[in-house]
């Protein structure tokens, strides 16, 4: 593909190679600007078709251990203006050939004006929420599965009294028959309204909208037609442009669960967890993106989890920020450690450490009297 | 979770685990029966819930490699009767931990039945087709991107005429302004219609319904309606549901792609590939499923192949049993040794080797020759 990148036309795509000799470097950066394109050998493809569509290897460069820092170009009209299509352009196929990670994408400001990003984004939640921007946001999660409704509700009532921000679904709550959606759903928001009712809150409940395709409307419908502000998705699982439905067609603020996404990250091949988790769920339209923190029950180091909230927080076109939400294993008493090292745009998600506590509302005061709230 | 499991009424999950002692084996195993499942500490759950839906860990025994084969029950209603759920069961959560290898899934009645598998099968394919038990079948694909959709037609009707079972989009075709979806189904399902008159042959078009969930249905209706029997979805972009839903809303075919799931297929973190590829795209309904051949473009061992075969075809409750479909650089030379050690209950997929030869009718009818067709 021959195009002129000032201003960037192109979607410019690092991956990083694993190769032992330059030689075979260079066949798999020109192996991957076909096989995500045209997947028809060099020769087979037309003068046209080569200029206009096959990818454009221009950067490959070594660094010291065996891997190969590799830039390739791609007509952004690849995608099609879908997340699905966007995501087989830069990662399907080779997803199933070794050593190839991707690491970084440099958006065209057409595409990223196309998937549009967070509607709310750090700024609409604190406005939503009446939280200064000097202070973090806090977040909890109803469960565990097999909870009926009314208790889930009522563990919803007294976080809410204890003046979480958000309560979410645990994500491994979905539709079962010991917690239907729907009755959930209602018998949750109704106790967080009475709770704000009766201490003055705003405690928002995002219920775990993750869906099968045919059911996604219903749930984002539900949810909107009950009051909910936003709701959970787990985009790995029910796609990414699910954020985009919720966002476009319901109205909804999206919380993002990583669920399922921690197959691609491996070093040595797969995506980049703050590709991923960051920038691809903040373009998407993810108003919050839950991450595992470092230290907790999961694998990140400090250094993901930091390029994470950089991926949330940076400047991107014109899209808004979006609220970085470690979670995974923190406790009240690190909580404030975390927002010192990650500042106050951040959203702590703390579940069982509240459990732990026995009276969850007071768990909870503690938690933002902690904070600073 | 305490379960009768004869006659089965449990999931029951085998992972491999990474560990260097039992003791860390130990709580990595127990720690998944409560990550994918209540998300609390053993402590905090109430006997009543730790009984019916925290995970059964029942068997754990090391190999000679500091690996441990581990399996849990999980009770199947964690599933709530939806693939997407089923999956954050299996694998969710734990995805974001190391070490963790999802192999095999030994699956309850119940679940079979909900999930229902491929509606026509290997016997319901070769009954479409006209293609006896004795012989295999054939499929290529319309490439490559920015082909437009009168020219892609004509690629479509040059196969046909060769006579191929079936022509299906290639995966990176979706719906690109240089061929919208449905201009490009109306012309390839006609010119495909039109060679079958002409040739009296049975060529089926399946056209890439991979979408957005919320274009999926638009895209399911326009190829029903333009009177294709199946579609070509790629279910780790758009949802392991939109199988199912294709099957069941829409009375359609699906062939899988394996787009993306090649992030999954780390050797000592991820998911086998004959469980996804195989088993789990079969149980969502899969007539064929396409995955990377050994020796081709791509990375599987024969053995991955093989498994993978196997997971397709062996009895599975009363679920027909789904295409093997190999692909990724397979050529015409090699098509018949294929299906020598495959056996004929295969379907051969070969793009870019009938494209090198320049008359693809030609190279399509000496491919169904060499294959004794």
């Amino acid at each position: 593909m021959t195009m002129d990148n000032g201003p960037q036309r192109a979607i410019a795509v690092d991956y990083t190679i694993r190769s032992a000799s330059r030689e075979a470097a260079v066949r798999k950066a020109y192996g991957i600007a076909l096989e995500q394109t045209v997947e028809l050998a060099h020769d087979h493809v037309s003068e046209r078709i080569r200029r206009n569509w096959v990818g454009d290897v221009v950067r490959l460069e070594p660094d010291s251990e065996e891997r190969w820092h590799c830039r390739i170009l791609y007509n952004p009209e690849l995608a099609g203006g879908e997340l699905s299509q966007l995501l087989n352009t830069l990662f399907g196929n080779i997803s199933l050939q070794d050593g190839i990670r991707l690491d970084a994408v440099h958006w065209p400001e057409e595409l990223l004006r196309q998937f549009g990003g967070p509607a709310h984004g750090i700024s609409g939640m604190r406005a939503r929420l009446c939280v200064p921007p000097s202070l973090p946001l806090t977040c909890t999660a109803l469960k565990p599965v097999g909870t009926a409704p009314h208790e889930l509700a009522e563990l919803a009532y007294r976080f809410a009294l204890g003046g979480v921000d958000i309560v979410k679904d645990d994500h491994g709550i979905a539709n079962q028959p010991c917690a239907p959606y729907r009755e959930r759903l209602q018998a949750c928001q109704e106790a967080v309204t009475r709770a704000n009712a009766l201490a003055d809150g705003r405690t928002l409940y995002f219920p775990n909208a993750t869906a099968p395709p045919q059911r996604l409307a219903d749930r984002l419908a539900a949810a909107r037609d009950a009051g909910c502000f936003g709701v959970l998705l787990s985009p790995w699982i029910c796609g990414l442009d699910s954020i985009r439905w919720a966002r476009d067609e319901f109205g909804l603020a999206v919380m993002a669960h990583p669920a399922l996404t921690g197959a691609c990250f491996r070093n040595s091949h797969g995506i980049a967890p703050d590709l991923l988790l960051g920038a691809l769920f903040r373009i998407a339209g993810a108003d919050a993106s839950i991450y595992p923190n470092v230290g907790g029950r999961f694998g990140f180091s400090l250094e993901t989890c930091e390029a994470i909230n950089q991926r949330l927080r940076e400047p991107l076109g014109g899209l808004r920020t979006a609220l970085p939400t470690p979670g995974g294993g923190m406790s009240v008493g690190d909580a404030p450690d975390w927002i010192r090292r990650y500042g106050p745009d951040t959203m702590v998600l703390i579940g069982g450490s509240l459990y732990a506590q026995g009276d969850i509302t007071a768990a909870t005061r503690h938690l933002l009297q902690a904070l600073g709230r």
